[in-house]
């Protein structure tokens, strides 16, 4: 029994998300059909994380326990051809037993895409999100600063959450521009329920007005999901960077 | 009554092409839902062209003569506010009464992108050609070069078209490579139902050594679609540029 881990990277347009679901198609779905033709086996995989309807990953990760014995090299070859265009594996590569994509992620990095111009671009269609209003990046930058550090989360977490502990440490996060494209970034050990989404609507919420500046620091001390700002759309948003210790990996 | 020519960009992903259809969404049902909407009435529009299910476009010129007097400039604006985010409209301007977007169009240039790697990226998805082989493109350039000229193309026309005179001119042609994005590109004043992609499979079948090389001049003058190669897929298609006589469009 080998246990191996796949990084992989999908546009996330047409999928419900990447946890198998019945009656919608997700990529787990199609990552084990693929790996089914491939491998001669349905075997279990465990994911990062779970990921939103129509969002995107450029980085995911997939620990997957099986008796498979194909080279590592060879199955990345023969999973691509067997995937869709849209889903696309990266690297695969054997891990200790002990080792699981999820229990053993230490951090996180999303980044939400903002097309920030007052013509919309369509080939840019469900990938970023459309803002045709000023954006003022650096005040932003500054405003997003207030997350860093540990904090209880539960005023940017979607109120249908089941989770009990809403404290998650932020390492960092701030907002850039590159031409018309601002991109937010965050990065933390890990992310509450749409918690992303409401960051980033809650400083679209402070760049339009809507919410007053400087006040991060009291929405979080609120405690209360009304406090924040909207929820952003699903599919500005990419997770690029999974961590995890290296020493977990060395087989 | 004024007569207002309009340039839009659309990503053809999610549309069975322009021309209006029943029972599918179409490009020009989305744009005169807008022009409705805006202008309160549903005119006639004009095409420059029809275009693929799942064919994209840069540039696409439509003409429609209507009643409304709002200034083209906030035409423009209100148009965008409306239509969905895949179909943006980049500019408006009133042209003579009797020109007309397909009859009036001397030319257009139409541009098919292949990403051309090992591996494949699933941000593309739909709206490149993914062709992991090798390309040799100064190769395919140089046979690209036969196609220029006036010629009889039925060899490059799907033998469903109806059309009678299948004789056209192509002004140039020729392929490119910008890293790991090869660019067929195509200009002439007319073109036969799939003929580009009837052109880039010709040009991928002799890459991949199922077409002679140097063969494009037999296969025109066979005269007979089962001559050239597959028919290219759709998705990497763009129209990227329409021509008109300016004295055409002058009031």
């Amino acid at each position: 029994m080998r246990n191996l881990l796949l990084t992989i990277a999908y546009l996330g347009t047409r999928f419900h998300g990447f946890q198998v679901q019945n009656n919608a198609v997700t990529v787990a779905q199609v990552l084990q059909d693929a790996m089914e033709s491939v491998m001669g086996s349905r075997d279990d995989i465990k994911g990062c994380s779970r990921t939103d309807s129509g969002v995107h990953a450029e980085m995911f990760c997939v620990s997957v326990k099986t008796e498979c014995r194909i080279p590592c090299e060879n199955l990345v070859k023969a999973l691509n051809v067997k995937l869709p265009p849209d889903v696309a594996v990266k690297s695969c590569r054997e891990v200790p037993e002990s080792f699981h994509a999820r229990y053993n992620c230490r951090g996180k990095r999303y980044e939400y895409r903002i097309h920030n111009a007052l013509n919309k671009d369509p080939f840019h269609y469900k990938a970023v999100l459309e803002h045709p209003y000023p954006l003022d990046v650096e005040k932003l930058d500054r405003e997003a600063k207030d997350f860093i550090g540990e904090h209880d989360f539960s005023s940017f977490c979607a109120a249908k959450s089941s989770v009990q502990d809403m404290v998650r440490e932020v390492y960092d996060c701030g907002l850039y521009r590159q031409g018309e494209l601002v991109t937010f970034y965050v990065e933390g050990n890990g992310f509450l329920y749409n918690m992303v989404r409401i960051m980033v609507g809650t400083l679209l919420g402070i760049a339009s007005g809507t919410i007053p500046e400087s006040s991060i620091p009291a929405i979080l001390a609120a405690k209360n999901r009304s406090a924040a700002g909207a929820t952003a759309p699903a599919w500005g948003l990419y997770l690029t960077k999974v961590f995890y210790n290296e020493t977990d990996l060395i087989l």
